[in-house]
């Protein structure tokens, strides 16, 4: 047995069964171990950034990590954004890179580069296999780090004479500790909080968003009266009609100070403090009040759900019960805005489907105007970097299968990692991705006008993406997607109804 | 004025009039910046990858630096694969990236990470600026690093409140020093190396590849009986009709070593030692006989013009005199192979025109069959890192007005980087791009079978680009950019003659 053998027999005695990919020659000792040994899938993506975003998506909906396959260095590299959003979004990924041989390393060939530097930022655990020998425990460590608690990502680089060395031995799977509980104190502090009669506030991030926990939370806030929110980017909410509703803290500053103004006491739930997603000149970082005390009920590798169960146990509070499902709003008609849009979701989106949020500007009206649609859940950007909705939305699907998903999904982010769309032809995804369509970057033409200035002919050209207008309908032909183009709601309703009716793919580039 | 203005102001002193970039919102000061400066050419791409690439091509054509505008450490990362390639090109590039403000990096808000550890592996140069005041000279600080010899990627990161804050001082343009001389041992001793003799190669890179250099070196090779090679992938060579013509080491390493086994001396004269792009079990990585003595005339960094000169005169060397022209042949007709292509480029290429070459297996036959073309510059992807054709098409037409670039292009490396195309239609660049549409990654198949297996299911599916068929046309219409398909060489010769006739853009999907 060679090291890649030993590699493909541990992931899947670990329990990982499936496999984004963009290969290089140095993987195909790899991607022979794959042909020969069956229970793998491979999904192939023609950019890294959709392998990387993918494995992202299908860790949010299956808890589980996929592995990727990537190139050397700069195959890593292209991948790296997306990986940034899946360590923010604790997403367990163990990310496999081949490299150049161990012996041939030092002759600096062109493509070697400083993969475990370019890896070591975005990982939660990293190493480079040193023979093959020693490969499959390796693969092991690395799944145990990916699975440990909160989440995170593993890479495993890989010198291709590690793969094709014979004395491969398959690695053991190792345990993967349960999430940590959260100590009697931290249980003792919050509930001092929410007893204290000051206006109080759980903000709730990670498994906190899951529909147990949230009903947990709903009930402490109707026993004392505390608020609860969801950080501003989530992996992963359960929300729609039924279940505990939650809102989130706003993303531009004036109005998340706003929003948090009130609170005089702040207890984290699986989520980092609230601070701002860039600075700006005389605003604060830290967006709750300067007299908010902070308390950590569950820092994000803790089991939220168990911490807030024992508060609420605490407090004599009951699960808030499912609310009676609001009647559906109707499709609505004419001009296309945010809010109608939210609408129309709220009116028309499948039973138990999968949002994919890269909405920016445009979609600053669908979550909250989407409360009430039927159950789903919803999947942002957590780490800023766009570029992520399609490949997370084709990970997603690959890891829900039965479920639709539908992505909401700005032009201009949309661009970044159009590629996606080949592998949910090719994979014959149920994904419909909204195209929203305002041919700019919307979000950069208001931060510019908060530097005060109204934008010239050189700034327009930089967040203008007229010029030509891009074709969402032929981009999306071109890689074997079909699609529609609407530019009124009545169109739109037709074209996304018909979408999520059928089996596979559909883009609607939405004129808006 | 603040750090920002002095940033653009000292950019234009230093001679950096272009930049490519990709901004958000932390770059909005620099943005406005340079809006209300006069002087700066700013072309915007849709990926990082475009930005970055396009640098290296506009390098390569003017041997001047363009900046680049990327968005913090995830930004950077989408561009570091064709910086990557830049690297090892020497190309020139002032790579500026915005970043979260000084004070708002400690709050570790969603979109940062650890920017200057990604930047550092292909940067020559890598700085954070502390504040305004310093902006201005950390730029020109910036400029005479990537300029000095041998070319090389500074990194000015640019946390926003160093573009913000008012204080900013325009920096002083530094001196560039000269390339440095070559030691007279070092002459001396490629000069007894060509009269020892011994089977003798000249292994040129770098500036040595230019007409003039390579007109010396041929001179040298007439005068002496020894030969000359340039390495397998190079930045830029002249090349054509009445140039002194050179041949590459073979890619392949069983080619490679068999092309450089007769030699026992070996002159580097800005090359590297050539070592294989990857290594294989029982096959060498060092492709030189190993009783070949390497002598190194010049170093990448070192003036490898003069030091030619210096061999000649020692040697009394004459410079070739440029050959006649051999009459061009004719169009091909019939089936598309790869060397019915070269034949077709040879017969119609346009007069001084700039070949992108990313054309992996299926331009096998490119490079020797346009020998005789029209006199033309031939770049390649230096670094191996796929994707870079496309952006650096874009940028060696922004660098070189006038002149055709016509991109030899593999299509699943066009894949990574496609967004290019709609830089091409908005700045109306002359480049006919040529997508080698063979519908599969070509070289892994090769590379699987040398690996000793006929791939299977799962092997063919991360390799084959079928499954649907990528649509170039269409792709290209979506991102406003003509297109045609041809099939057969006289579909081809039609389509290249008339894309080459005409300004703008132009792409061609033949299918092989």
């Amino acid at each position: 047995m060679n090291g890649a053998e030993s590699l493909v027999h541990t992931l899947l005695a670990c329990g990982v069964d499936t496999c984004f990919s963009n290969p290089g020659t140095s993987e195909m000792h790899f991607v022979a171990a794959l042909d020969r040994i069956p229970g793998m899938r491979c999904v192939l993506g023609l950019f890294e950034g959709v392998v990387t975003g993918a494995a992202d998506g299908y860790a949010r909906m299956t808890d589980r990590p996929a592995a990727t396959l990537l190139h050397c260095g700069p195959g890593l590299a292209n991948g790296l954004a997306n990986l940034h959003n899946a360590r923010r979004a604790l997403s367990p990924v163990v990310n496999l890179v081949g490299d150049q041989a161990t012996f041939h390393r030092p002759l600096d060939a062109p493509l070697t580069a400083d993969t475990e530097g370019w890896a070591r930022p975005v990982s939660a655990w990293t190493r480079t296999a040193t023979r093959a020998a020693t490969v499959g425990s390796d693969c092991a460590s690395a799944v145990q780090a990916a699975r440990s608690a909160p989440g995170g990502i593993a890479t495993l680089i890989l010198p291709s004479d590690t793969c094709w060395d014979e004395g491969g031995v398959v690695g053991t799977p190792l345990p993967v500790p349960a999430a940590p509980q959260v100590s009697p104190d931290a249980v003792a502090r919050a509930v001092r909080a929410l007893r204290s009669g000051e206006p109080t506030l759980l903000l709730l991030g990670g498994r906190a968003l899951r529909a147990d926990a949230l009903d947990v939370a709903g009930g402490i806030g109707a026993a004392t009266g505390g608020r609860m929110m969801a950080q501003t980017s989530n992996a992963r909410i359960a929300r729609g009609a039924g279940r505990t509703p939650i809102s989130r803290v706003p993303y531009p500053v004036d109005q998340a100070v706003a929003a948090l103004a009130p609170f005089r006491q702040l207890i984290l739930v699986g989520a980092p403090p609230p601070v701002g997603f860039f600075a700006y000149p005389n605003k604060p970082g830290f967006m709750a009040s300067s007299e908010c005390q902070v308390h950590v009920l569950a820092r994000p590798e803790q089991d939220a759900l168990d911490a807030l169960a024992r508060v609420a146990e605490e407090l004599g509070a009951a699960p808030v019960p499912h609310r009676p499902a609001a009647p559906r709003p109707a499709p609505t008609r004419g001009a296309v805005t945010s809010e109608s849009v939210a609408q129309t979701l709220a009116a028309l989106l499948p039973e138990d489907a999968i949002i994919v949020d890269e909405s920016v500007t445009v979609g600053r009206a669908f979550f909250p105007g989407t409360q009430d649609a039927a159950p789903h859940d919803w999947l942002q950007l957590t780490g800023g970097a766009i570029g992520e909705g399609i490949p997370m939305a084709t990970g997603a699907a690959i890891g829900a299968p039965g479920r639709r998903v539908v992505g909401l999904q700005a032009d201009g982010s949309a661009m970044y990692t159009l590629q996606g769309l080949w592998t949910q032809a090719r994979e014959r995804l149920d994904v419909t991705t909204v195209i929203l369509s305002n041919r700019k970057y919307a979000i950069l033409l208001g931060e510019y006008q908060g530097v005060g200035a109204n934008p010239g002919r050189t700034a327009l050209d930089m967040m203008d993406l007229g010029n030509p207008d891009l074709d969402w309908v032929r981009l999306a032909a071109g890689m074997g997607v079909e699609a529609g183009r609407a530019d009124t709601m009545e169109a739109f309703a037709d074209l996304f109804s018909q979408a999520n009716a059928r089996p596979g793919p559909f883009v609607i580039e939405l004129v808006v």
